[in-house]
């Protein structure tokens, strides 16, 4: 398998984008992208979509070849293939299309995530987010996402102490960081007291500690690193992609205080990259709940287990902290479009290794990670990134 | 890139099994390809689920994780995935399993197809078989399926001369084969006379000159060949693999009566292969409708355009003819469990290039080939296969 590089980025605001459909964000990112990579639309040999529900939230599957067509591309007859592993969805797309690439079957490779979740009505949407978990032992037996993940932190709180205000802080800092980034849904700072203060969704996680349901695509174009160097000078390589899965229910698990599917493709991921926790810069990691957060700096080794909410709450995970985690603001504050939110996260990173991360740039970030995780752990993604 | 071998099948009946849920039926068709390979569970290093519509037909994403669980496998945190193209989705995620052995990423990788379509109203059926189409602009429109393959066969028969008796005889010989196939949902010949008077759906198709709904699922396991060799005295290669896309919309093409992906797509492969159409031994191709199966036989370049309907009629695509097409039954006969389609067509293939396929054996098949679907043309994928 050869090298891998990322040569261009490109994503839409997040949000509610009631003025476009999914064509037309799918279509935006990608263009953003292909011109980002200096390139020819006509050079892309395949795409790769990362979407988690256009079938249930639009009545629309078979988006590998909608976007190809809605991209002036039909007529190239390129493969496209639409990838789903329900929140995990864009990560998996971009592990799809690096296996595409470090195999030789293609050069240039598009891989866009995108979903469009604000034109169903707001009672539909938690039995979509559902079809993500085991919808017939946990979603038609009446658990929500967020009930599954507030049981997780009542667990967490009660096995290692964790405070109410360490989950809230995931919250402030991700928010702060997000008010940098003009592509977040929310450019604005909240407090401490209004984290704690918001109306209650599951008891302990109110409104401020769930990511919101958003609009919104990224996209980026991957190509071997041999050739990356004749369109950028700066590539950013993919010095790992690993993945795994675990059981769909929560019930199922020997312990719901970590995703063993986070340690097992982290690990793996570490491995093939030859570096250590220690070694990452920057990371963007899953916070569709704060608590996931926690969860997720804990298993990918950042912190010890149970030390998670401290470190947050003492800075360790801020700009420049130990280790700067979800400068985008994360899902929590740069919003959660399923399919593209795998992709968004690995747009920060390159965003980040290549030092254009303007107000809310990490210094000398050298390495950086990402973390794509579908329903509560099911299904894990990670990818580690290199300056070329 | 190295040689992939497919070394154990697997499926369930197709039809409508009331008694079986989606992942009861996976389950079955993937214990029973790795007890056909030879292997032990373990040994799987990472899953790919054909699937179309999960989300809107049993409110359940997230099939690979699904999938991998009720396997017994989610103690082994492997990667799994779930690829969609609509009607073309198990052709998509064979391609996507054939390229992580090809690449060198896994040894021992499942692709399995399943789809259960029984369990939603009937009405519901063509909104979401639309969403493979362009349902912005045809299906909100009131175009179905069987409307825009009907249209596909005036204009046929308006350009060349196709008969209402040609297309007929499509059926005909797909039910003929699928009285022989132990696995099909209709195990049943029917002759000329019943086509022609089977209710109308769409001018001029009938209900028997369209594919049925049906729940079903098939699987295949896939190895390097270096490593196949350890398992079976039978493995069968897959000499290429290739995919296209064209337009979503049927509107959107310079001509109807062929599908350029089917062209680009089998080009493609053959090149790769290194043979030409007529070292083609038994293939399988996606009549969904009747027509389909014209169109495809043409595109495939087995015979010239306009030919395939006379083709038909005097027996040249029949068991032993000059092209064995559709041996299964086809989707008309077999059945259409949307994304498990692909991998039947995959595990039919390989049954008769090993010598297995009974009743309905072509004579010394040493080449096959699979042409998958999705939508109207907009997504084909080919797989050509020879005995290992």
């Amino acid at each position: 398998m050869r090298p891998v590089a990322i040569i261009g980025i490109g994503d839409t605001r997040f949000g509610e984008l009631w003025e476009h459909s999914l064509r037309d964000i799918g279509m935006q990112a990608g263009i953003s992208a292909v011109s980002d990579a200096n390139i020819a639309g006509e050079q892309i040999e395949a795409l790769y979509i990362g979407n988690m529900a256009a079938g249930s939230l639009i009545d629309q599957e078979h988006l590998g070849a909608l976007v190809a067509d809605y991209s002036g591309l039909a007529s190239l007859h390129l493969p496209a293939v639409r990838i789903e592993a329900a929140g995990a969805s864009g990560g998996m797309a971009l592990r799809e299309g690096y296996m595409a690439v470090a195999s030789g079957m293609h050069d240039i490779v598009m891989v866009a995530g995108a979903e469009k979740m604000t034109d169903v009505a707001d009672d539909e949407i938690p039995m979509i987010q559902m079809a993500g978990s085991d919808q017939q032992w946990e979603g038609l037996t009446g658990a929500t996402m967020a009930s599954l993940y507030a049981m997780i932190a009542r667990r967490h709180m009660h096995e290692f102490g964790t405070t109410r205000e360490q989950i809230a802080s995931v919250s402030v800092k991700n928010h702060r960081n997000g008010a940098w980034n003009p592509s977040a849904q929310y450019q604005k700072a909240v407090d401490m007291e209004t984290v704690l203060k918001s109306p209650m969704v599951a008891d302990p996680l109110g409104v401020f500690d769930c990511a919101p349901i958003s609009d919104g695509s990224a996209a980026v174009i991957l190509a071997p690193l041999e050739l990356a160097k004749k369109y950028t000078d700066e590539p950013v390589v993919i010095s790992a992609s690993a993945a795994a899965t675990d059981t769909l229910a929560l019930h199922h698990r020997a312990s719901i205080t970590r995703f063993d599917s986070v340690k097992a493709a982290s690990d793996l991921a570490y491995k093939r990259a030859g570096i250590r926790p220690k070694d990452i810069d920057v990371a963007e990691v899953h916070d569709s709940f704060t608590i996931a957060e926690i969860l997720n700096i804990e298993d990918l080794g950042f912190f010890e287990k149970g030390k998670g909410g401290a470190a947050t709450l003492e800075g360790m995970t801020e700009i420049n902290g130990v280790v700067s985690v979800n400068t985008s603001g994360g899902l929590k504050s740069r919003g959660d479009p399923m399919g593209a939110t795998g992709i968004a996260q690995a747009v920060e990173v390159v965003r980040q290794l290549r030092g254009k991360a303007e107000k809310r740039q990490v210094s000398d970030a050298e390495y950086g990670l990402s973390l794509n995780v579908g329903g509560t752990g099911a299904t894990s993604v990670v990818h580690i990134y290199r300056r070329g």
